[in-house]
């Protein structure tokens, strides 16, 4: 049998329905492996060793009497420390609420428990999800099991970590300028940022009302599809949730029209092994028979700051009597970011979310009529070494933290669903990653084209 | 014949249905009595006699054909300078907008064209909207037709006068902190700002996303369901719209819970003539069968600072760029005003509207569960002598703007509907008004209550 904890959310799922392995089995095997790396990685808050094997042993009974077999029956996961469980903490990464236990159940969660996933802990994550490096002034930072010496990405660190070092069939994230898909590029991995309004907030820590996505971190295209599949849909909790389309596969990649982009701001500066795994996902999807064009873009120089602005503004309304009342409870860099939203003015913020809808316009009109999906990065370099970017409140700080999320905010602030995939390892083992971005509600198309790129940058064969 | 200017808008779309009178002759007297009164009450920026008459004779060829008659047909309406009519000026109270020619028509304006109106021509109103007394720094203020001395009240200045002096039959306004219902109150007429949402605003002058409503100035309860009830209803062109349940009235005023309020907010420092009427207004549904209890209310007083910075800093928004670069073409009040705006933090702006939800949900749960529909005073005192809030951009300037507000705004912060029905008239000839709230899409009700108000006070009897 090959290593358990190699293999993807499918895969698990189905050997538990086919008994080749148990539920308590896989999941004791993936505590031992959370315990294992924690010293190295950090990926975990909080390891629920106790309750994880009650849940599995309950599902093998479950499963030998042949009762409530969701898709992810008995399959063992873990998810940012941001998801209220009724009567468990939910810490968001913060000393403020370190202890804080939860009144309700997320809607995300409740709908995997209802699929049949076990709770393995929660996952260590930038504080309040502020943050694009995984830095975390309470918890400390998670480490790339790439390369320990450099960051995970953030602010869905531990998720980024978790799944990266096989402690973990699936992990959910959040992203509110690139927190999904970051640490997915760093660490290797698949992650997706569904359409604004796609997958419930209810009982999710928010951020920026505007901006916030949930989504999965997985190892595979497939089981980031498989996630969304059973946390999306239109909820009464939440008035923002949209009842969309469902996901739905295009046929084939043959007559998709992808969108790339050869100079300007998505080409610009790029790390070689970046730029040159784009030019690979390129030539991969055009073997594959998809039309390649040159991408028209509006600009998006200026989107990154308005990005930035709406979302610090609308997690500092969230934070105000925090900042107010304790300020020496956060971390310095993310208090320095939401007091610095403090400073933007009330008609300027609003002026900002007028732009968004006149920028939304003109890229559905220019950028999607000609093309099905935009293939760019999904950062413009190689996860940095973390002391590189360890810039605290210095004036350094907008510029190294927004530099890292520049490919990523654009897509935040338009509510576009973007997949990032890992291609081909450098030298150094690192994996580069491609950003897949399509319309409204065209994760279906993302992951057609994702499961190619996938397929080769792996060397899958199927 | 009665004086037919004196009529009600159904009584005269009946008249001319039934050729009582053409429209030509009731467009025509309407046109004299416009020019007869500008001079001293100034309640148009443009009086359009030769299509209003060429529209007229349209009319009665119409309808001496047997064709097109809609609810309004051939009656002689005008409204507030802010609503466009493509091809034709939209001038918006304003110096900036004054010479705008329209590229497209308002949905209110399409509704009541289809109807059948008359359009005399554009009525005075505050400049962009902005300001409770009625003053206009470029088209000077519209005056009373009750006593010339005082304030029409604003921004709905010229929607007022033109109504109670007879110049049309009907008027729209729009109110985001009173401008519909206080105008009506200082000058005896009906008023009505309908729920958030009830009325589409493609096509209207924009001030406050939030807060902005379009409703009719009337002489009776009636007319202003009439012309509610053909504005009303979603429309694709405003996302904002909402497909609500259609204005019904209530089957009789007995039965129904009045909240009345005996001290604090809506009952200290009232001038004593406003004091009375509401204790007469109280009196009239009691006999009518209503039953009266104190309402609970949540406290208020933080809301008229609250939904005064909400609707400035959205209005601010939307003036940036003119603020930048053409600020003194604003009125200096005006200005003054928008200005101020620009120092609301985004995170304070945003607050904001967090606490309007929870104090919808307060005011549902608190105030609605145990009345159907609140009675207050639309306005503290009777109209004010002019010179009196002439306070430019001064130190008093926002105290005494916001004081003549102060009890019509909570309601356009909650979104709820709000009537305002002129009481018996006071020994100088004033009337003051009565307001009577409701919950969302419950205008209906309200109209059953302003009409036995209005049948009482206006010694009416039917």
């Amino acid at each position: 049998m090959s290593d358990p904890l190699a293999w993807s959310l499918g895969r698990a799922a189905q050997a538990i329905r086919d008994r080749e392995i148990s539920s308590f089995e896989l999941t004791e095997a993936a505590l031992e492996r959370a315990h294992a790396t924690q010293p190295s990685l950090n990926a975990f808050i909080e390891i629920e060793d106790e309750t994880a094997l009650a849940a599995a042993a309950a599902a093998d009974e479950a499963l030998a009497a042949g009762v409530a077999m969701g898709p992810l029956h008995g399959v063992p996961l873990a998810h940012k420390d941001m998801y209220d469980r009724k009567g468990r903490v939910t810490g968001c990464g913060s000393k403020i609420r370190k202890d804080h236990v939860a009144a309700t159940t997320a809607t995300v969660i409740a709908r995997l428990d209802a699929a049949g996933q076990i709770h393995l802990g929660r996952l260590n994550m930038s504080e309040f999800a502020v943050g694009p490096t995984g830095f975390n002034a309470h918890h400390g930072r998670a480490c790339n099991p790439l390369d320990p010496a450099r960051i995970t990405g953030g602010s869905s660190s531990g998720s980024g970590a978790a799944m990266a070092s096989g402690s973990a069939f699936a992990a959910l994230g959040s992203d509110t300028g690139g927190s999904i898909r970051i640490p997915a590029a760093c660490c290797g991995i698949v992650g997706i940022k569904p359409t604004q309004g796609r997958v419930s907030r209810h009982g999710a820590m928010p951020l920026s009302a505007s901006q916030d996505c949930i989504g999965p971190l997985t190892r595979t295209v497939a089981d980031a599809e498989l996630v969304l599949s059973l946390i999306a849909g239109a909820d009464p909790l939440d008035p923002a949730s949209i009842d969309a389309p469902p996901v739905e596969r295009a046929p084939t990649v043959a007559a998709l029209r992808i969108g790339v982009v050869r100079q300007g701001f998505f080409a610009d500066g790029l790390d070689p092994e970046v730029a040159g795994s784009i030019v690979e996902a390129t030539r991969i999807l055009e073997r594959a028979g998809a039309s390649i064009i040159e991408a028209k873009l509006p600009p998006m120089e200026d989107v990154i700051e308005l990005a930035n602005l709406v979302a610090m503004s609308e997690g500092a309304a969230i934070h105000l009597d925090w900042l107010r009342q304790r300020p020496q409870e956060y971390g310095e860099q993310v208090r320095a970011r939401l007091v610095q939203a403090l400073g933007t003015a009330a008609p300027v913020y609003l002026r900002a979310l007028q732009l968004r809808a006149t920028l939304l316009a003109r890229t559905l009109a220019e950028t999607f009529a000609s093309c099905d999906a935009l293939l760019v990065p999904t950062m413009p370099t190689l996860p940095p070494i973390s002391a590189d970017v360890e810039v605290g409140a210095s004036e350094a700080m907008t510029r190294v933290l927004v530099g890292l999320s520049k490919f990523t905010r654009p897509f935040s602030f338009l509510g576009l669903p973007a997949l990032s995939v890992p291609m081909p390892a450098t030298a150094a083992g690192l994996r580069p990653s491609a950003q897949l971005v399509a319309g409204p509600w065209q994760e279906g198309l993302l992951f057609t084209l994702g499961d190619a790129l996938e397929r080769e940058a792996s060397g899958r064969s199927d």
